[in-house]
């Protein structure tokens, strides 16, 4: 149900990121596909500390997360997961999808010995700030953003 | 000023980290060094996506972050860079050495073509909040935690 995303599954990733209030004002979901898409899932699929994740019910891609592993001096040199760009397809919301997820997110982390998982989710989002919080995340940080 | 730290320097990088309000629970800076740091500094040097950058004065180490390049998918498969573990030694607090650390950072952030710089803080920092908003970004998004 849970796999790493194949080139092919890129154009129903965008799909569905671009299906959202936030992400419809940022992303170009067009045939064809914007290549600066396929180049990041290139970059993503050619490092190994970045997992491009993909849920899939009855062959079809109903869900997505990237987990971004990172070594630091901080915390007596502790690897970190951070969770980033999570969304489930809006036929399957409400059915627990998005708490399965993030549960085998986190279990992921564990594997690659982290001690911590981290993400930021934009404060207008609140419906998403309850869901983290019911799975145990705590909004300690200020998550602070400068766009370039 | 600016160079990527070595070997040679984590011992004094651990120092800093360790003479802080939140890292004095949790670093731990012993003679001699724990592995755990060494080995730490080994994953990110050997990482291209990983740059632990510190700052030199007359041959002292005075200031330390880590900035961490991550292809994603979302925002047009656009690169990030992730700036965390800031410190600047106490001997030369409020001379101005932070702010060029993070500007430092925010140009190398450009020089490898990512559309946003992000770092999260601690809420209870409420100087560095101030310090980071002064610079320009925004404290837009919540940075959830969760320990495992």
């Amino acid at each position: 149900m849970f796999r790493e995303a194949e080139e092919n599954d890129v154009g129903e990733i965008v799909k569905m990121l671009a299906n959202d209030r936030l992400g419809k004002t940022r992303e170009n979901y067009t045939h064809p596909l914007p290549k600066q898409y396929i180049k990041a899932f290139e970059a993503i699929q050619s490092d190994t500390n970045n997992e491009l994740i993909v849920a899939v019910l009855e062959g079809h891609i109903i869900g997505v997360l990237q987990i971004t592993f990172t070594p630091y001096i901080t915390h007596q040199g502790g690897w970190r997961a951070t969770i980033e760009g999570v969304r489930t397809d809006e036929s399957v919301r409400g059915k627990g999808i998005g708490s399965k997820m993030i549960t085998w997110a986190i279990e992921r982390a564990k594997t690659r010995n982290c001690h911590l998982v981290q993400l930021t989710t934009d404060k207008t989002r609140t419906d998403a700030l309850r869901f983290y919080e019911k799975l145990g995340f705590q909004a300690t940080h200020e998550g602070l953003k400068l766009k370039l």
